[in-house]
């Protein structure tokens, strides 16, 4: 988060940790352990950007009183050492996302981003883009994000439908974080946007797969933990070295794959990320329940045995 | 709503509306709606009971302070007039369905109902109980309601799994919304209930399933507008007059099937109830948008030609 | 299988089994066992009446050849015993399921049916319409059913809106065998038959929901070893005693919740077909794999605690 | 097909039409088109290898006798001319699939492919193993390839986990014709597969996402007519003129996500064919309809202004 130049002017490039939420063991915030946090993401992986309180940060499961205090201290916290904090407003109560997104825009955060609401599911780009319209608008300058993942959301609208015409209805939007498998959608999404827009993937584990795409970035939680490999995946990358790069792209695909099986959600992405960086990041909220100890175990010596380097 | 016996003792029977949530034209909650709205339901209708908040009540489009005005209000103005008043206080987030719980109980409703969390979704019925077991011990002397909406929710946990040994962690337990397809799993719940729980069909379209199955209420946003016409099914089912009861069930389902076909949701749903009611209950809030008035048109014009007795 | 009457004349009521296809050890067609099985159906289970190549007859396992001896075979041996023989044609391929139309008509079946072809999905009415008129011409004198089964087939299209002026493409319609969850859809089948066609209803589970809406019959593979039991909930209904016919309802739930648990699919109801019965099912066929020992045990000892008067 | 060297010896690279069949006015199998059919696949459109009878070639609509004919024809006209010659011999039957890999053995294809059965739907991959494993057995000596099609089939299992240890139970395997969206899944096969087998990737719009994580070929069926842009997109892509690759990509996103828009499908896509390639393909089989004459207009319109060197 820089405070020379006007959020809106940076193109926002490279690897983004969507971020867990502290918590302490009796289940409240715990900000505390941010600033930590912050530096094991720029220091230890060479990870610049944050999204806050998205799927990973588990923003469905905090109050609207939570997600502001979490936002005002990353961006506090972040002043001078992260590059952009970009904050998850979205929430199925459009009022709610309305007063997030406010409160975004008054502490200065880099960006919003706002997925579809998820209840009453949106059946066409329309109705889908009258509720992002409405949320962008309750921060007109700040730079807005739409945030695509319908497998979680369930709605069935592709992305680029949603970007025909953005700059009209939305003047303020800057990119999609598209967290998705099409790539046909999403390969559209990249010949459609604008020089000074960004399209950013959310599938770590095919990342190599956005890149020859085209993406400018990426947005993901295992940036968390394996961001210095996956940096190196994109010089390889740019280097033309595509052994290298598949190398390390199927390293993080069996970590997914075998932690898939094993059952993995947030709240074990969660465990898996304390174990490694250190950082007292405490139980996830119900509905997502404790990760059991041996899973864990099972998951940090997997990460470690594709991994050597982190040990 | 009765003052004079504890809540927790009178079962929750016969048709219950699932109200919707009168808006001004500008979006904002319409309380002075709600006081004509009760009497429409008891003297029209002759429905006695409401479930308020719920999805048809576009609860999770609201704020956690808005769903509190409204819950009171409706308890307020039921008084003496209304059976009992039921409000929903589900919540992707735990805390916000803990205070909205711990409101509902100082207000004094006569249940409370919680629908599973649906973006991070319980992947089994352990999951699912300790949330709703969380839910439940902020209001530990409040009946509660189960509320089982499979389709909407993307949750696939069989009701009869939730209700397994659901009084040792849930004792205020008292039955189940049970809104879904699968006959099967509502039997169990109808076969596995004490004496003094309930089990309340959801599916409109479908109650005279639910009635021969063993159900003990029904609750549903078409009793808004045709629950004498319901009453009328139950007497006839009651009175084993098939031949009546079949008659008035394929009439909605006609209705339904009709309405389905246009694109029914809240929102259509909503404006019929205002077309048919004369109630002012406003637009729906985003993301569902207004219905088209020729939607509504066609649409007020078929109930009108399949239940004539309505003009 | 009347040689009185033209069959189009007679209607198909009552209980249908959903005929097991007998396999030797090796996996071929043993035709041996269908004498015993006619008896077994009609003297020890009242069932008269089977669908003959179906789901659970493992059609689309079987070759065009072996689907027509088998025809054939429950034919011939029926002759006398069975009250209608009702022959399964469909396939993903209109020219086999022409041929096998062809080969019922010159048995002298009872009835054809065919389910939507399931490869290729048909999108809507019209399309799946055009299918099973194609069908049905091959045929043109043999009572028709429309096999409605949308879970198995992913083919969304609702089976009221395939009846649709059915009598003019399909002269020759008798009926739809509805295998589905949705009950306005089949209550709008049963509201919109003519006098002379029926709605079997497929649900065993829920055989109860589909007497209360009015079905005509129902065709199903627990009718092979419930069906004396159906047959009593069947006549309960009929006497408006709900206590008794729910009674016997539940405990079919029960059976197949239990099962289901424990991984029910055609494959396991054969075995248990074969354990309850004493007659020699053989395994099923790959995809379909044989049911454990120990599970066929646990699903005869379940069977046996709650129809005690099977031992 | 080379009659010079095994067939299982060569490795299957490079683009491979998933070929149309064609059909006469009156719906039955037109040989005649077949000869004209592989020249403009070799001299106008620069492909060498062909699949026959799979999805596009509408396999699960045929008799088993009318792909006999169209597999030998297609081998009988393509020697010398292709370089190898794919036959689909999947079917929901196992006793069709094994006479048809026989008959492929006897005729000299260079490989056989199966897709999961999908109507009795495997559920794990131990089941759809043992099945692919007994169709494998019926031609032991030609070189197998599993034919990956979740979005048809429902069959959720990783094609990962279908090949582990593949080469134990099917010896003849050679590779996976990979068609999904998942593409840790695919990466994962790459990863695991030894250097005699091949991944061949089946989602053309997302070609080069498969390239850029190693896969050896492609199938499928757009590469009847945009085969020679895509062979140029192969070429920019191993140059690393990313540009250029993306640019050819975006395009054919470009024209799938127009012709789905409009509903496209194997129908469609047959009369697209025909359209861009002069031959006389037919109508598809029902259940697929014939392409609307407007849609046909509308969608080779926007191949022109795409590709507009086809002129």
């Amino acid at each position: 988060m820089s405070i020379m130049a006007p959020a809106a002017h940076r193109k926002l490039t490279g690897l983004v940790a969507a971020t867990f939420t502290p918590l302490t063991n009796q289940g409240e915030i715990n900000l505390s352990v941010i600033g930590p946090y912050i530096d094991y993401l720029t220091e230890t992986q060479g990870v610049k950007s944050v999204f806050v309180n998205g799927t990973t940060g588990e923003g469905m499961s905090l109050s609207v009183e939570e997600r502001k205090v979490l936002a005002e201290d990353w961006c506090l916290k972040g002043k001078g050492k992260l590059d952009q904090v970009i904050v998850h407003v979205g929430c199925t109560s459009l009022k709610d996302a309305q007063e997030l997104a406010r409160h975004a825009a008054q502490i200065g955060v880099d960006g919003i981003s706002v997925i579809a609401p998820s209840f009453f599911k949106p059946q066409n780009a329309a109705e889908l883009r009258s509720f992002l319209q409405e949320v962008a608008a309750a921060a007109p300058n700040v730079p807005f994000y739409y945030y695509h993942l319908p497998a979680f959301t369930g709605v069935n609208v592709t992305a680029r439908d949603v970007l025909e015409g953005i700059e009209t209805f939305i003047p303020s939007y800057r990119g999609v974080k598209f967290t998705g498998f099409d790539l046909t959608d999403m390969g559209q999404c990249v010949s459609c946007s604008r020089p000074d827009w960004v399209v950013l993937y959310g599938m770590d584990e095919q990342l190599l797969a956005g890149l020859v795409l085209g993406v400018d970035g990426a947005v993901g939680s295992t940036y968390n933990y394996v961001g210095r490999h996956m940096n190196e995946l994109i010089t390889a990358f740019e280097n033309n070295n595509l052994i290298q790069a598949r190398k390390i792209q199927f390293k993080l695909q069996e970590l997914i794959t075998f932690a898939t099986k094993l059952g993995f959600n947030v709240g074990v992405n969660k465990r898996l990320m304390a174990e490694l960086s250190g950082l007292h990041l405490g139980p996830p909220r119900l509905p997502l329940t404790p990760c059991a100890a041996v899973l864990a175990e099972n998951l940090t010596e997997k990460f470690h045995s594709l991994f050597p380097s982190e040990q």
